[in-house]
């Protein structure tokens, strides 16, 4: 039997705008004292958002921690206190400019729950209205529209890295399938 | 066109045992600065290692940043300087007690690299030899078979979260049933 583990006490070490990280002492499992890293993050949202031609609305940027150009699913940032639902349809919005009426859930992911309380919300959607981006202050990307069936094969193939992007693009696929979206 | 952004300065923050911290300024592609909050990670591997049978076998543990027990593909931590493949074989030894003869690349996923450096190495297997675990002092782990059909399943459901075990997990399925694994 796998035995929870508790916090003994905890030390702040930083509070940044994006991220936090404590240092607590836990109890685990054997009755021994350990440390835990714990990078503190308030969640996200993505959605695959699907033309009527099944072509998927992604967008290509440059992300600063691997130092690379991605191409991924519009995504973004919970902002504190924000329902996630209503999150991701701004972020759709901003980033795209599209909308649409009804949204299936694709569940959530962990990204890296070793040490990261980071949780991602994901949707997928046959957009119906097309408008403006309205990126943020500094947000500089690039929308493209590629085929669903292309991006499945691309995640097989290993050509795109992004772990919310492989998995919303999957599970849209095998719905698409289904005729389930 | 997207545009690289440039570390223009850094400020070491924190090094754990798991992490570490840093904020640099960064010069964007619209030419202003910004900050950038990165945590660093040294890297990951897991491996979906299948019976003959078609099960997979998982690892069901306690997390502590998220407060969950989550059930999740073998996977570890790259110790400075290790090769990718040698820590995963490594990680399936301690971890499952297996071993495999040849092993199928799965790629590689980067876990949340808005910012975050952590990049998670994955592959499969078909098991060969069957030993005992053993597992890192303080690690407490439970080893389960579960089929791979049944594993599929409840990644579209929604009930598996950890990010590597829903991509690893989708890219085998997809594998065997193309006959490549």
């Amino acid at each position: 039997m796998i035995i929870e583990e508790k916090q003994v006490s905890t030390e702040r070490i930083f509070q940044g705008r994006v991220v936090g990280l404590r240092v607590d002492q836990a109890r685990i499992g054997d009755g021994s004292i350990r440390g835990r890293e714990v990078v503190e993050h308030p969640g996200g949202v993505s959605v695959v958002c699907l033309t009527e031609h099944n072509e998927v609305l992604m967008v290509r940027q440059f992300r600063y921690a691997p130092m690379e150009i991605l191409l991924e699913l519009p995504a973004g940032k919970l902002e504190p206190g924000e329902d996630p639902f209503e999150a991701m349809r701004r972020e759709q919005k901003e980033e795209t400019g599209t909308t649409a009426e009804a949204y299936v859930d694709l569940g959530v992911l962990y990204p890296t729950p070793a040490y990261d309380t980071e949780k991602i919300y994901l949707w997928a959607c046959r957009v119906t209205g097309f408008g403006e981006q309205k990126l943020d202050d500094g947000e500089l990307l690039e929308v493209e529209r590629v085929p669903l069936e292309q991006l499945e094969a691309m995640v097989l193939e290993n050509r795109i890295h992004d772990a919310k992007t492989q998995i919303g693009i999957l599970k849209a696929a095998a719905l698409v399938r289904a005729g389930a979206l």
